[in-house]
């Protein structure tokens, strides 16, 4: 499946809900829900799990890269290793795992001499603006204040997501805009793509749901709502 | 004595040499050039330096300061404890203590609210377009393969420093540039005033120097030279 | 004044209340204090302070160091930089800067070479005794989940200061144990010494205290009482 | 095949030599060559890699975790997920990867409670010895100015690893030591035995090997000759 937009992006932390077996699980369940809808979804597995559900077919995401080639760096993780286990793409700068602004620069430009994507997130509309002038596939809003509180972005905080976006889209052209932090349920989707996000990034509502696939249709089908109002 | 430009800003590092009592003697210095020419020059020294060195007079900046408010901080170095020691400014992600973008922002932002000055470093000129973005009042493009070296990036790499300008004053108005690593003698300040930059950042040259005095003198002479001929 | 046993240590953090001129009173009381009582305080001032208060003649640490030389270290503080400064000592590894294990070997050795004492903390039993290992001249046990609680260490946990006591005895010789984390007033500092500790290392209790005079000469009472029941 | 002793650890780093299809195929070598000779052999590769390897049934170990447990903790990975994973163990506070002292006690007791073995690095005889104490499953001494340069640390530094295997076995016991740093052939892993280590810990004279069977059965008939002289 290629990525396209909007686009669903579900991270799978370190949840123990999201590991091994059940892993695959949801993200077999967010392919088939993507084929049936015509929606965009992506899964960004832990690393152990990264290679076997990239062979599903669903287009997998490493949740973070060391910023080093390959070489003598013991314990890190290399673009080039998540590529060759099957990953289209990478977040970077994920709230819960910062980065030196070097290291993004670094990342982001690797990526794309190997052809991955990179989703970059910032914690506030100032520092999203300036990721994305370092060309990035996609940047991801993130308010820290917010994420994992079920307080959707979207709904507490609408408006940085439409300067975000304004922001991004007059700096530079190109480069997607995703809205996460608290995204729960298909209402904060739709208002996300509303407010002019290219689509979301989103956790534990899906990833510990104990019904995750009732959870990824009903994301599936505020998109699909979303674009048929378009049409 | 105010910050204005071109402006000459001296690193004193973690130099054994440019630590106590000979820290002194060249921020002395500095100020005593800086009156006799006209030029303006301020100094970053140790920490253990700083309140001493401002109240000379001479525009004092910190090398780098930890993204915290006060608080239960051991071992950090709040803005507000530079400011209370009299520093004008603070430099940001240096190339040797990088930071997060996250955290580049929260001390831009409150450096700005404490009436600091900013100089947000970069590494590439991606990066430092990016920083620009996030309004401090001035950022510094030092391509780290330059720092320390003698080949100074005005000469080294004229482009990067062509291209840094003229991306950070496209993107943003009222961001100074400043043009480091490298800077060695008066006429790397003279190229890179030439360049379009705004100012040089600088160490070793000045803060190893036996004869520190004829240095500085020689830089405030290029930019003097640099500024009479645009007069 | 030499640094001998038991001992107070007063760590003003990055407390506002210990900045500045606030930070000149406390140092200058605890020396008033430690002469008057006959008993040890040291203190360590935030950075920017350091210098002035060492010359106070209070024995000062530094809340942290860096590990590295002196050299091409921008924003980077030394052990020689804090001893040109005055300071006899430096706390390393507070569990608000904790620091890698190498780096620590690397400051407890420098130190020791620069004749400046080093209290390594440790947030549990077990690795207050393995920092022991590298020798400092102190090591102080600190759990985290106490710290800033006013919930004192040697009240809440006397089982982990006893341990911790005899752990580091039976390990090696010569290393002096503090006992650190919610020590707030002269009855948790008795109780420390009784425990078998040869120190306290406290915070807020003092530095934000409205009548810091008076908490000051409380601990030292306390020190006394204790000294005098062991004649 | 169980952990036993003496150990030889080949560390695949982030060596493109020793990513996907090639490092299975080392892995299976590894296990291969231990059953034929007799001798324990483990792997520790890339993370994308792990669970595929430990699915052959050769003893495999995470080049690195992160000191978290499961749950909000995007692109960590947990002691959880490695054991979920199928690895016996985890290299800990390697030089390329040096680590928090609090967060390698959290590591390796984290291990213990999981059942998982913990190979804790240090830099030097002192940090070798004061890791030993936190009672992980081994140690590896690894000085890092000798790691990838094929000068054997059990031949240019034999009084470090002697130094140090006396110094761990006096200070705990059950605690294994290896000897890391430089080791390439039989000739170092005969003498880093001799001088008392419980095993070897290597990397690029394996994982670069253009013949990789020939140089993993040198090694392993080095502790061959090695057990049956003691035999």
């Amino acid at each position: 499946m290629p990525i396209f937009y909007p686009l669903i992006l579900i991270n799978f932390k370190s949840y123990r809900e999201a590991l091994g077996s059940r892993a695959i699980k949801i993200a077999e369940t967010a392919l088939d829900v993507s084929k049936e809808y015509g929606v965009a979804i992506a899964v960004a597995p832990q690393l152990v799990d990264l290679r076997e559900i990239a062979s599903i077919g669903v287009p997998t995401f490493a949740q973070h890269v060391d910023p080093v080639a390959p070489g003598s760096w013991t314990g890190h993780v290399t673009l080039e290793a998540i590529k060759d286990a099957g990953a289209v793409g990478v977040i970077v700068n994920h709230s819960e795992k910062r980065l030196k602004l070097s290291d993004i620069g670094f990342i982001v430009s690797k990526a794309k001499s190997l052809d991955l994507k990179s989703v970059v997130c910032g914690d506030t509309v100032g520092t999203t603006i300036a990721v994305a002038m370092l060309r990035p596939s996609m940047v991801a809003i993130e308010p820290p204040e917010l994420i994992g509180t079920g307080r959707a972005v979207s709904r507490v905080s609408p408006d940085s997501i439409v300067r975000a976006v304004r922001g991004v889209r007059k700096a530079v052209s190109g480069v997607k805009v995703l809205c996460g932090a608290g995204i729960t349920n298909g209402e904060d989707v739709e208002m996300a793509l509303k407010l002019g996000a290219d689509g979301v990034l989103l956790a534990s509502a899906v990833a510990k749901a104990d019904d995750y696939r009732a959870k990824i249709i009903e994301l599936a089908e505020a998109v699909k709502r979303f674009i048929d109002r378009g049409a």
